[in-house]
């Protein structure tokens, strides 16, 4: 991607993309901005701007074409550019996000998980088996990792930001309900459910 | 909470929150604006601009007061206000969900989990009770619930989403990666974990 599109862009094509995989499957072969901003509630004017910043051009007077419209967001988006990424943490939330099987579609290839648990290690999750941590550094280098998905206890989890950030690991994707203390090269994403719950529960 | 908060600043200060119990948990009186947003690689300007808009007096020559900037936030997101929450689907999602104990104190009151699995029915997940989906609309009005929370398999969201909405639940925080189609009176909040991935993955 070139330039840069703004992060609630990027989450409104992500769902767009979802109606067109279910138009997809239901045989459907058009669909209008109408239908699109009816299912999310969302403006038809913003779906029809977000919509014009791909390089589209399957718009016809009775819609936009379906299979068109999903290629340019998935070109857009850098779907096909795939990451390597290991789960740290066994738990249900990294087995859960093991089971994902929708990450592989958007370019996410979940390696292996790690755990300290011995009654974990050397199991398997979805096809994927559950490693020592100890073996992450070694591991992550071997394999030129881009992405750790941290779902262990919070309480341990700046503990295992220090040992991911040893492994050479750039990108950290914090699922803890913490802040990491980390060098300035390293990116962490915060997938912050807090914030979640509180902006959508802002009006009960 | 009287006038809109920009959902962004919601998010951030959520984490200034986590920064904040880490800083009382050490036994620290003050923070600096330039600690929190060499935390979050963020602008110091940025957070100073965030934390005028609480109700906060606590700033002196040497900081913010700690306890008394956490308080502030806790006031104007609304923690205080609990909203009953079920959560449908006790699969890794689901239980990781309900064994994550900061809800609570975020106003979130997590009663019970719903799944059709009889080998998962009556038994219990971090002292809740998974029950029978068919008891749904039944708990649900005379519970008074606030929020279903959505984590069943993608190919079940729709369904189980009209369950949710016939049941009189207004709220549906959707893990799945679907769009739900639901009446206009039902507020969804998708938890857009492809989106993320994305807007995170952007520049790899």
């Amino acid at each position: 991607m070139e330039k840069k599109i703004p992060e609630k862009v990027i989450n409104r094509l992500t769902l767009y993309h979802y109606i067109l995989q279910d138009y997809l499957n239901a045989g459907e072969k058009y669909i209008s901005s109408a239908q699109v901003s009816s299912l999310l509630n969302i403006d038809d004017s913003q779906v029809r701007k977000d919509i014009s910043i791909l390089d589209n051009s399957g718009k016809s007077r009775i819609g936009y074409d379906v299979e068109e419209l999903k290629t340019s967001i998935e070109k857009t988006l850098g779907f096909s550019k795939t990451k390597k990424a290991f789960i740290i943490g066994a738990g249900n939330l990294g087995m859960a996000l093991a089971k994902y099987d929708n990450f592989a579609n958007y370019g996410l290839n979940i390696i292996a998980l790690f755990d300290n648990d011995r009654a974990k290690i050397g199991s398997t999750v979805n096809g994927r088996l559950v490693l020592d941590i100890k073996k992450l550094a070694n591991l992550a280098r071997k394999n030129n990792v881009d992405i750790a998905i941290l779902t262990v206890p919070a309480k341990y989890a700046q503990q295992i930001a220090n040992l991911i950030v040893e492994s050479d690991i750039k990108y950290i994707w914090n699922f803890t309900p913490t802040v990491l203390c980390v060098p300035q090269n390293i990116q962490v994403w915060n997938e912050n459910l807090m914030g979640s719950l509180l902006q959508f529960t802002y009006n009960i």
